[in-house]
């Protein structure tokens, strides 16, 4: 462990270790129940965003834009508390959850189980249409 | 959303997006209690020994080898079931964890909670002392 890891193990200050293309990984958790609902990336701006207004803010790679977590279908994510790992390159959102999190309906983004062969088994049911919420794009 | 991104959500086959440096988050929950533990890096290689051996196991990007969780302090934790996301670019890992996750002496990495001003609070005590378990590095 190098030193430049304890200081940042220790710090009460946040200093986030943010990639070569200026992203943290996000993963947010349901506060009241546990349930890890999603994953994506912030920029620090993105962070500030998330911070300052308490409504999850990310950034798409695909997009290339900031993005706020239910400007389309009004799921947003309350963020109640934002956590910092030991390296402080990620992030855990605990959030209350205004409707489902996924954008393919489901309540979580991680639907789906493997087996050691790679067969993925459903374990939660669609809770809305996709369609319907975001039209047909 | 692309007709791409829509065949990778309904699959039944794990088909794991892997990053341009063939790695993928992998999230580690405790399946007991719903804490978030941790985050790190898979290549194909840890994953297939993950899935096959049910000992989380990732890829070290500062090591640039693959390690099992655990091998070092005991730590391990035992996979009960994998998760992958709706575009399949992130894995959760459900895991029984036989001892504290964090290598700094913690339950869990994200032991610190940030204000809208940057400054950190220490949410977890300290379970154990690195320098005993590791050695003094």
């Amino acid at each position: 462990m190098a030193d430049k890891d304890k200081n940042i193990e220790t710090t009460d200050q946040l200093d986030v270790e943010f990639n070569t293309d200026g992203l943290v990984p996000a993963i947010v958790q349901d506060v009241d129940d546990g349930t890890v609902l999603m994953m994506a990336w912030m920029n620090e701006a993105a962070l500030q965003a998330t911070l300052q207004t308490k409504k999850a803010t990310f950034y798409s790679r695909s997009r290339d834009k900031m993005w706020v977590k239910g400007e389309s279908s009004g799921h947003v994510l309350e963020v109640v508390e934002v956590r910092v790992d030991c390296d402080q390159d990620v992030l855990l959102l605990r959030c209350k959850a205004r409707g489902p999190a996924c954008h393919v309906g489901y309540q979580s983004c991680f639907y789906r189980v493997t087996n050691a062969q790679g067969h993925l088994t459903f374990v939660e049911q669609r809770v809305f249409d996709p369609d319907q919420v975001y039209g047909n794009a």
